[in-house]
């Protein structure tokens, strides 16, 4: 069979063909996507369930003057493949390749970057309401998901755009029952009520007569939407929350079938008198089987073997080429189930990301103390507060940069109460390919200024673990964080001091050590290939692990200092206001502030998307750079007269 | 006639009070709270609005084992003083003296010190989980403005509690039309159906008939709450909002008639299936005639006079007593009327603060050029990423303690986008008697690590103006923070350079000056009163106005630095991550560390009630206390010698 694929390269190229023709695109789009993401890895399941509802969107909008903002974002590499990007659909998630994410640097077809969830809504209302201002009349569409919903900015904005924006204005619920895992929410329930009415989808059922009965709410609460032109005769079943709320209910709609998703939005387009909910009602993975059975674990893939599933790693696992080797995540979530066996008070919480933190275990060992309260950050933080305040011990483990939705929860619900939270920090740091939105850069800058908190950071799995051990017990508001993906392969700790509140670890020093290099976190290990590397220069250090953001100098340690030429620090984030910062206060404190420093961390700079090599080489945090980097300033002699901050340029 | 307020300190003295006496002891309550905020200032309006609410409240539940949660915090004077603390409510917001707020060290009565809105049913919901693992049964009530539940935090509780708890606990709906001002919304109207429902309290309507009729939809659109013991026979119109997400929905009652309300808190203490949400209807301001008609200035009100209403200061302005002064937020909002006469591009933004912002002019003068989201600071700021992203320039304005609650949006949206968003941040710094929660002490350090992100500080009113020229043809992201109320009245600037991106004003150059002060927004004219001091003891001192947070060294001010014993920076924040640590950085760059250092900000604590002059003196920030310790270090000839953090103890 020809390729309709082949000649189809903008959304242009979708106006002529007819619906079986679409249908077959949508398998070649999906054969395509499979490939590709096999190789790549990526977003797969929800870019599976979308293939329809991009087609005829792009087929009965006049992208790009109409607008569509995808909620999250990573569901558009349909978009992508429709909008002039599928020749480079091979470069997806790599260095310098496409993003995963829309990036308006892209596509004029991108009409919005974004990356974190439920703002599609409020990006959508700034939009329509400059066009109403300027009398202009395109169609504002945003696509969001049923998981995205229960974040409380979607809410935000359904409010204020029911009471202030009329028409041409579209919110497009994808329900897929699914956030990133399974959906949580009296919300979720309630869409999946409409989902399972008998009558849905049942268009013979005698609707008119149902609304005879009903005296004055017949017309507000059971709408009947009904156009021959179309063909659809279809009983909206109401979902007040949204009419509520201002909003003209569609659907729902079976989001996998083309005609039917081309009709509704064809009716959308019509309404004058307010803005639209479209339900529609899609299967995440939809056409490979294997990711439809397993829509969580192909929400985001590594590369995989098509026929099995298995990630490639996994096969080289099995087939003994590779080492099995845990992730922080894991190390946190098994070990949080030992403390809790020992502790009843522990309870571990989330925002839809108990698969990603680890937590899995955690809910199925201990059904009735974890809590996912779906993608809604700044409701978790604060029931950990309720929780801590009635007296149990709450762990609640989120990204780094979703923490950023969380913040003033933390600073006024945990941190002004003092509360024994412990807020672990996954994906902390440069996490790699999803890109800017999800570097967990910032955290170390925003969370250190907050009084009454401890910010700690394990050097290895064994630290974290007694890390999990200290914050049980410290009985203040604690975070630990912790990188994406496993400790230092290459280096590894034998001892262990005992943790103590803002009590460094002396992890290596020299005889007659002309450098004190102190790191947080995954960078102690970093500090010591450096140190090795230096060491080969005839160059010896001393290695520091801070484990504390706002470590403290005891007399041991200002001693090591005191007789470096060169301090050194290395963390793994934005240098402002970091472990850099707090290192020069504390030497300036200390009267050390003849001692040149030297901090090593990222620009304040947005980071784009690579593997975590590749952008630690970029911004020369590898450890032959940063040992360069030294010796440059070892060679000029500049060490012993100069204090050196360097700033990394890009 | 016998006072009961008298004989009543505790909530155990209400329970032998009968309907008639609780009704006087009302009157009484809204008399004494009169009488005192008249005096002390404070939230009037709100706490006017609950009067019978509290009473009931602590008549129904066995309080402090039954936990109530106030959202927001500021309506709990009658709370205070059922709960102990009559006789100290003359105190109220004083410094050392009863909070505004809840406050657990005040009172075992207070569960949660809450201050910003939206986040009760989230502490609530954490509290009941526990206790629902204790197996324990008080139980938890929130008490929630219809303002606050626009909070996109709400509904994320909501969302979660509907599926997560399912008896003793309860949200009451404290529905007075209002959020700070008028409120806003899809929700808001669809609230005022209710309100408005004809057959709103009328009993006598043949309710049973009108169920009869609807098929199937019957019992649960149509509640019929009866029960003959507490007297009710209510329908309770749907909101099916509250429904679609798992509570049972109860009300609408008259907030106002303590009846009325206890019944209905008795009849929700039954329900052992479902959280309940019960909407009560109040009138703010209810009892004071002159609060009911203007609800939105008695919302919180300086010390006034009861007859006439009028505050004590505008009856001295009217005596001729004082001048005239305008503050921050009206030089602001008044600006930017003009600039917006001439530029049809600027749009003005802000969430329920159109008042306090300045911004109500504005909203007059060009009523579709103005946006007011409501409580949803995160809808806020990323509807302002869409108007800009269609080329408006949306000109927003928040204080600076809300800006915690949309930091990810002000990041990912505004920043990573980098959109010509002016971002103005009122009420920053110490703004004194609401205290912790409200105090804008932390925007320089959160704001600093962001990425293309402008941080400037004007001087004086007319600095600001000139700063809002700049923003607005920048181009890029910006924020510009100023402090509640007034420029300095003792010091007058006169003249004022350009402004150019972080680019330094030199205020004050002086010959054989040995110190050089730099100091950001309301702290120049701060420094230019410690300069005048340090010159009587014949020390000169350079005066520099940072203007931006991130500003650059140029020649002349290196220069100027150079031939400087002692630099001091002075900053209204916290100095951890702010303009202290940024000219450190820059000292160091500049190869300049050898110059000792001195900065004056605020220690990382959370900063209590107080006016501002009280907390400046408490922390050292005041002219005398800062050229003291200036002194002090020249005395002790450490300038030359020695680089000294001040890190200012409490």
């Amino acid at each position: 069979m020809k390729s309709i694929l082949d000649e189809v390269n903008y959304p242009k190229d979708l106006k002529h063909l007819g619906t079986k023709e679409k249908e077959q695109l949508a398998e070649e789009i999906r054969e395509f996507i499979i490939k590709t993401v096999s190789k790549t890895g990526g977003h797969l399941a929800s870019n599976l369930g979308v293939v329809e509802l991009t087609i005829a969107l792009h087929s009965i909008f006049d992208t790009p003057k109409d607008k569509i903002i995808w909620d999250v974002g990573h569901q558009t590499y349909v978009h992508k493949i429709l909008t002039g990007r599928k020749n480079k659909f091979n470069t997806l998630r790599q260095y310098n390749g496409l993003s995963g994410f829309p990036k308006a640097n892209e596509s004029e077809y991108d009409v919005f970057d974004t990356g974190h969830s439920s703002s599609s809504i409020s990006i959508a209302s700034g939009l329509a309401k400059a066009r109403d201002l300027k009398e202009d009349s395109e169609y504002i569409v945003s696509v969001i998901g049923d998981g995205a919903l229960t974040g409380g900015m979607a809410f935000e904005a359904l409010n204020d755009v029911g009471s202030s924006i009329k028409k041409n204005f579209i919110v497009i619920l994808n329900d897929n029952e699914m956030s990133i895992s399974k959906n949580v929410g009296g919300l979720s329930k309630s869409l999946a009520k409409i989902r399972t009415k008998k009558f849905y989808r049942n268009s013979n059922y005698n609707i008119r007569k149902i609304c005879e009965h009903i005296p004055f709410f017949g017309n507000k609460i059971i709408r009947l939407v009904s156009s021959i032109k179309y063909g659809i005769m279809k009983i909206s079943v109401p979902n007040m929350l949204f009419e509520d709320l201002g909003f003209r209910y569609l659907g729902p709609v079976d989001g996998n079938n083309i005609t039917e998703v081309e009709n509704i939005l064809k009716l959308a387009k019509k309404e004058v008198e307010k803005p639209v909910l479209i339900h529609i009602i899609t299967k995440k993975g939809k056409g490979y089987k294997i990711a439809e059975d397993n829509p969580d674990k192909y929400h985001s893939t590594p590369p995989f073997d098509i026929k099995t599933g298995k990630s490639l790693k996994q096969i080289e696992l099995e087939n003994n080429k590779l080492k099995s080797i845990k992730d922080y995540s894991e190390v946190f979530g098994d070990y949080l189930i030992k403390l809790a066996k020992k502790d009843n008070k522990i309870v571990a919480v989330t925002a839809a990301m108990a698969d990603g933190t680890g937590l899995s275990k955690f809910k199925t060992e201990f059904k009735n103390r974890f809590f996912d309260v779906g993608i809604a950050e700044q409701n978790a933080i604060t029931m950990c507060s309720g929780l801590a305040k009635s007296g149990l011990k709450p762990f609640v483990s989120i990204y780094s940069s979703f923490y950023q939705r969380c913040y003033d929860q933390v600073i006024s619900d945990i941190c002004l109460q003092n509360l024994p939270v412990v807020m672990c920090v996954d994906r902390a740091g440069v996490v790699g390919q999803d890109g800017e939105t999800h570097q967990g850069i910032f955290d170390l800058s925003f969370f250190n200024p907050i009084p009454n908190l401890t910010v700690a950071s394990p050097k290895d799995f064994k630290e974290l673990e007694l890390m999990l051990d200290f914050a049980n017990t410290c009985n203040k508001p604690i975070v630990i964080r912790y990188p994406r993906g496993s400790e230092s392969l290459d280096v590894k700790f034998d001892k262990y001091e005992e943790i103590i509140k803002n009590k460094v670890e002396i992890i290596q020093k020299e005889e007659n050590a002309q450098i004190t290099i102190i790191a947080l976190g995954k960078m102690v290990a970093r500090a010591v290939e450096v140190s090795n590397i230096l060491k080969e220069k005839d160059i010896n250090a001393n290695v520091i692990n801070a484990r504390f953001l706002d470590y403290d100098l005891n007399n041991d340690f200002i001693e090591l200092i005191k007789n470096s030429a060169l301090v050194v620090t290395i963390e793994d984030g934005i240098i402002t206001g970091g472990l850099g910062s707090n290192t020069q206060n504390l030497l300036i404190k200390n009267n050390l502030q003849q001692i040149p420093l030297k901090i090593f961390g990222y620009p304040k700079n947005f980071i784009q998307h690579g593997t975590v090599e590749q952008l630690e080489k970029h911004f020369k945090l590898d450890k032959d750079s940063i040992a360069q980097e030294i010796l440059a300033c070892c060679q000029l002699g500049r060490y012993n007269s100069r204090l050196i901050i360097h700033i990394l340029a890009i």
